[in-house]
């Protein structure tokens, strides 16, 4: 099959042509339609964080297509079932935290395009008890982006439990961001889009964003003017960003911390966090039912995927107009 | 009256004799038996913190004595109730904070010490509906480190939702920490108590702690030996100290903070705070009702309180010694 | 003034020449321009609860108009402010309920129209510190079903809690039911209006419901054809209807009691409820800021209040109408 | 090996001698060491409830013993190991009660000793992910009791959540309540115990009981004299036993439903529950972890379990002993 294969931390993606595997017990082939690329692809390539991915590496966390091939042993999807395969590509489902909810922080988890290979090619095998059913009202290129983007933020939102009279507002209105503009205002919270660039400042207003800042004004002035926020997802991994929304916090307030700065640091003002009582909130994706829950709301017209289809020859090209910033929300690979 | 003085920002305090006041509508005259120290006087005299004090200023926010006169209007207080002035002096009572349970983030506060004149005097003047009554079996000078130290790390716990079979680290057993300690066993968590000087872990010890670590050691691997933290209050200003906290935390982990470190700064790790779902939470005192709940478990017998008493006209022998680390966990002016 | 007065335990109301009140510390006087009728109002005149109300009596606590007079003391509203006088007219400020942000539930209580006189009049006196401020964007007849039928709906789902991937059902479509239906959406819900009346049906429809299930056919096939009910709101005061409700409900699911059935009696099945982990929350009223979180929502545009505005002359006639059912939505008072 | 069967619904147990079972993938063959008689095994054997148990059936869900096969799949425990085999058999594992925290509300679950058969045997079969290891620290005989009743009771506790200034009843100090008053006081609260027995009230003050009712007596007298309850756990299963700790409910309390009563009619009065804000909370045994979480504080010498062992060839006798209430808080077979 085709594959996009970093060869070694830092180098260009080659595509190869390289064995279909064969599901083990427990796993599932899948035969992949579409692919998002994730900024995660681009650091995991690079070798950008502390811990370390495989190499070589097929990236991608955020593929979805049809499974071809079960493993052996019991399994909550079948041949022939259209499925996403995110980023948890496995956690023990047994420990304090999978059996509490959290699975995500599960201690021993496997990560799709990381620790395992992912779905930057025709055919991916995940894990049978995570990959993720997509319902029929879901096309599979709507349904990559949410694999990662979507319920990375949906989680995000979820963790700060919003409240309808409640402000949100999300800064950069990218792959992530479009995608928890919708979310917050599913929860009922007032939204103010904020952004550096014309047309994603143009895109908050098409998706229906409350009130839209240009990041390169008095972002923090007019928030105030706004009577401040309360909920604060930050997607860019800008620990400037980070600041600012944490400054235009009003009491009781969250910030919501998904995206990971090169430099891993935020100076937090403590003065302000104790008078206040912010909370700043650390959030890793979301579990297998969070994302069947960003299907089902996609399913029911209640969110819009911003993408643009791209052919995985140009994996190359696409990481450079990633980090250009020169890409529309989300790339989505073509596999099918 | 006998008054200790802050004359101006920076200066010595002074024991002056100034006029007894007149308690307004809404307010309660005080006469004061005992009347704790707190970090935050040191702050408030030298004007560290970016929002300053009133000038001249009485210090002091753990004023407990007895109501000599109301003011006019309603109060829950009377002439010869036996009562605590904490920090929150007084909050509006209609705000969005203070309708829904967070009176201590209400816009328009009066702090006890910091915008008002406090307790460091043998009469003060506090606002009859943020008076908080002490129960008899609560003798005026426990109740006087409880009015804020106490009430301050048992509203850090609570926010953390520490559950019995959680782990709950307390940093520092001092003022603060040596009552966080026995709030943290009172919500069934195993404690592990940590400082520096030998006296203070022999301290947290006789309290109980289920582990003690001394932090001049490798906290870290004593911790991790432990099965980590999932809830930890530190009550030393110290971002260090909040780091160092902060890594030792498992997965859904909350990081308490209370104390004001002098620069303003705590640098976070945004990766492990992300890949980990730690929560940073600011939390300022506690509500009246926190306290009246900190002195009924004192009634109960299920806290203890480890202060010296002093007299006033040592006021500024006795900053000398908290700031030279020189006292037992809280010192407690007898103005009785 | 003009009032409509119950003059004794279940006679019919009379329309008197009364006095005009004068407002004492911490109260104000308020010049009535829109009152609702809620049936509440009728269980008073009746004396149909455990707890009797003051006698004679003028009903009312949908009063909304602007404030003419303030006691002494201080007051958050002034002369010329629109005001709404909510059911819970009073509470203490300083118990433990009040403090921790459940006023609705402070044991000594002041209640318009039951312990205190009401809105069925030209003038009301209320209590300062109860009386809500109505924005610009909200007119007085659209506010005064919002400050009982639409408060209390909005509390009963905050207290359940609804996520927008749940399903909420609101049962009648009446007074409370109406609102309540739109607060379900602002919680981003999935909703279920239920109602055996054709008009009410309608109703919802209009107003946005998801689903509209006719009572008279068989409900609970219906909901579990929808995949069952997460959060049930059953706003009449029927034993039967909050049983079908119960008995529709998904694991993890709330009912929501806010109706008082003149017997008094719910008959729970305990083994469902233990099984599927179901909770059954009783839930009075809101809060003055549940009232103003409501307000503010209607004048973002977010509701719409269904109203039918009469003459207090006929008050009678409406007790009667409101009891045969013939009336839409709500009735409200025109005293302006 | 040895087997106490239920031939048929309503028929006495018999001493039978079946096959050893062989564990198919996903299932462990456990040798039982010992098991807890609960009163639900009664239930089962009478086939009391809606849902019929399978015919014939070996009842028995809080067997523990070792892992002395291990079906094909991956499994969290090996042979070996010493396990508890509770009533929550099996769960899914990836539905949306599963994912989130809640696996009792699976939908597919199996039960041991109900819809599978359970450990009043010499050997069971249960299934791998959901068989608890027990720690060293914990005994057989004392883990057996705590595999249901303790669970459930802590469970109960949990989901009302007690606050440490709270305080928490348990009504009926047998099997449960005797382990529900600890938890009741490991969460903090202080604690009521209502029993209507001598030996049970005497069991209860040994057990450090704040305080002690004899429920003969005038219940609601006693409750309303200590200040009344926030939280009730009553673990007999009486109507007027739930309805009374209704009546003694404090506004926002919790009453928590675990017995199950024959006639499953629960009456309840809706005035008082909306007018108080109470919550009534169904709730179904517990989570792997919260098990996971009892055997913890049980090795840590938190928790003290009272039972009396006896020979499976009295199970006969035994059943009659507990519904003549002739036991002390629970009976263990003794397989050893």
């Amino acid at each position: 099959m085709k594959a996009a294969v970093v060869p070694e931390l830092g180098a260009r993606l080659e595509i190869r042509d390289v064995p279909v595997g064969e599901p083990e017990a427990g796993q599932v082939l899948v035969k992949i339609e579409a692919s998002g690329l994730c900024h995660t692809d681009i650091h995991a390539a690079r070798g950008d964080w502390p811990v370390k991915p495989k190499m070589p590496l097929i990236p991608g966390h955020e593929g979805v297509g049809t499974v071809v091939a079960v493993g052996t042993g019991s399994s909550p999807v079948a041949v022939g079932d259209r499925v996403a395969l995110p980023w948890l590509g496995h956690a023990c489902g047994h420990c304090r935290y999978c059996v509490t909810g959290w699975e995500t922080y599960c201690p021993t988890p496997q990560y799709m395009g990381y620790t395992i290979d992912g779905s930057y090619a025709e055919y991916a095998i995940g894990y049978a008890s995570h990959a993720v059913k997509v319902p029929d009202g879901v096309s599979s290129f709507d349904a990559a982006p949410i694999t990662c983007a979507g319920v990375t933020t949906y989680k995000a939102l979820k963790v700060a439990h919003p409240q309808p009279t409640e402000t949100a507002m999300v800064v950069g209105i990218g792959g992530l961001g479009h995608l928890a503009l919708q979310y917050a205002d599913i929860f009922g919270t007032r939204t103010i889009a904020v952004d550096v660039e014309d047309d994603k400042l143009q895109l908050a207003k098409e998706l229906g964003a409350d009130h839209v800042i240009d990041g390169r004004g008095n972002q923090r002035a007019e928030t105030d003017a706004l009577g401040g926020v309360d909920v604060a997802v930050v997607t860019v991994p800008s620990p400037a960003s980070m600041r600012i929304a944490h400054a235009s916090l009003n009491p009781n307030g969250r910030l919501v911390l998904v995206g990971l700065p090169a430099d891993n640091r935020l100076e937090l003002p403590v003065f302000e966090t104790v008078l206040k009582g912010i909370s700043v909130i650390g959030s890793l994706v979301g579990t297998r039912n969070d994302l069947a829950e960003c299907f089902d709301m996609h399913a029911q017209g209640r969110t819009r995927v911003i993408a643009e289809t791209r052919q995985l020859e140009d994996v190359n090209d696409c990481f450079e107009d990633v980090l250009a910033g020169r890409v529309p929300a989300r790339l989505v690979f073509d596999l099918s």
